[in-house]
């Protein structure tokens, strides 16, 4: 057990990261106590009867009080919503963070709400499952993955180190980096690839062709691959395509693009084309496994079913 | 042990998926002998260090004398080639079969070679990792997967339930259809996902403003799924994208189109089309998974790196 880094840490919104976050925190003894705040009662019931956070609260504001630590765990469109309710109960040298999938949008919506003398150091960790809810967390979910710190300008760096260092202590690895930057990186390293994913299994689910029981049947060829992403929380991923509009349509029109280039490849017999492509791509792969941020277990280590 | 269903069975090309029947042949005892013939002189060195095949040959043809089943597992574009070496060497009342992800053109391509009294019975397992070659099967990669038999007109159904027989002996699921829907239902499953995979990859790859090292770093947030599929064999799947043209730029052009959708949903702020859509994504999921083609392990039960 390391020191604990914050004396009271509050998680508003009790979905997969905030309880994943509650049990790592746990894990290691980062925090003297966890309060949490779901606005859904039955969120909240569900978390009091699982032990997720040492008090659940009925109210973000009574979350907040006295905690040196807030982060707001609720999908991206909700936050700006979230601070008017806590703004005000908020502690003189509180730090007030985030784990939203998109950064310049957050910055927007937080900082007008943040109060003099109170720090915002908006963060991602780059972890997560299909799976949502205050049931899908656990501690070890980042573990070896990264979490990203995108500090605003004049931010003290004292309080940018102490969320560094809950986070390396919840077992991730920490990057910094500009707001705009992380938006473009995550359209190419999460967001394109979730609506593509969507995409497909909207398409499969969409012929007529093709029944559905089929398309189910003989997923293992690739396709339920496509559909893991694509059971993630509707909600969140709304939000993240509306408020990372740019970067997103602009990696999905080079995606476009390039499909093209291949379909015509496809229609002009031009294999040499396709078989470069394939191998360039394969490399990709080797050098993710190599970072260690996947595992060369075929199949993923796919539990058999 | 269940009793053999051949005497002796040649496998034609030595990669995951001859390796991984004849482990699973072996597990339930499916065949007297199993001979096998690669190509290249390395894979079948490779095949000798470890004991893949009761006996490996240096020809083809030799690999087929006296087999009554012949399983041809090579690349789609190399099935054709392949028969013309071994016609001549196939045991009256042998069975020849194949492994090909496309079927129609295996079909025009192995029919002619075809001699009177052989019979035919084309198949296509949908199982698979993303790893390739002799050294990568194993026993279990059939189990509770479909596999297809695509009988085509005349065969003799005595020589088809053969076929099944062995198909589920390796622990394989078994359906029979015909070879225009297989390429559809398998352009949807298989080969347009494969293609967006390998695509995304690529453009992930090309970005001039996102590094390699970012793109590797930061994958677990979705990415990192898309190259494992990327990550599948260059020649196979040139090969299948080549002889199943027509219906995989169909599903394509029915994804670009939802694409476009999307995308247009994402530049007006259309959140409640977004949402609907990522919905209705998400109950396919469930189907698969109560199908049991596929493990409800959060991120596939992956194995932590």
């Amino acid at each position: 057990m390391s020191a604990p880094v914050y004396k009271r840490v509050a998680l508003i919104g009790l979905g997969l990261i905030a309880s994943s976050m509650f049990w790592a925190m746990k894990r290691a003894g980062l925090s003297g106590e966890v309060t949490g705040y779901a606005r859904s009662s039955e969120t909240r019931e569900t978390a009091r009867r699982i032990g997720l956070c040492d008090r659940v609260c009925d109210s973000a504001a009574e979350a907040v009080e006295g905690a040196d630590l807030v982060v707001l765990c609720v999908p991206v469109g909700a936050m700006s919503t979230v601070m008017e309710d806590i703004s005000a109960a908020l502690m003189p040298g509180a730090t007030v963070s985030d784990v939203g999938s998109v950064k310049r949008h957050v910055i927007e919506a937080v900082s007008p709400h943040i109060p003099e003398g109170v720090h915002f150091v908006p963060a991602h960790p780059l972890a997560g499952t299909e799976h949502s809810g205050p049931e899908a967390g656990f501690a070890e979910l980042f573990d070896n993955r990264w979490s990203l710190l995108v500090p605003v300008e004049g931010t003290e760096p004292v309080a940018v180190d102490r969320l560094r260092r809950l986070w390396e202590g919840m077992g991730a690895n920490v990057d910094e980096m500009d707001a705009d930057h992380h938006d473009l990186v995550l359209a190419v390293t999460s967001h394109a690839p979730h609506l593509i994913a969507y995409t497909m299994v909207g398409v499969a689910d969409d012929l007529r062709r093709v029944t559905d029981s089929e398309v189910i049947k003989y997923s293992a060829a690739g396709f339920r691959d496509f559909t893991r992403i694509a059971a993630s929380d509707p909600t969140m991923w709304r939000d993240v395509f509306l408020t990372n509009k740019d970067a997103t349509l602009e990696i999905l029109g080079r995606f476009t693009e390039e499909l093209f280039a291949l379909q015509r490849a496809i229609r002009t017999g031009d294999g040499e084309h396709l078989h470069q492509y394939f191998t360039r791509t394969r490399a990709i792969r080797r050098g993710i496994i190599e970072a260690g941020q996947d595992t060369d277990a075929p199949d993923f280590g796919r539990t058999k079913t």
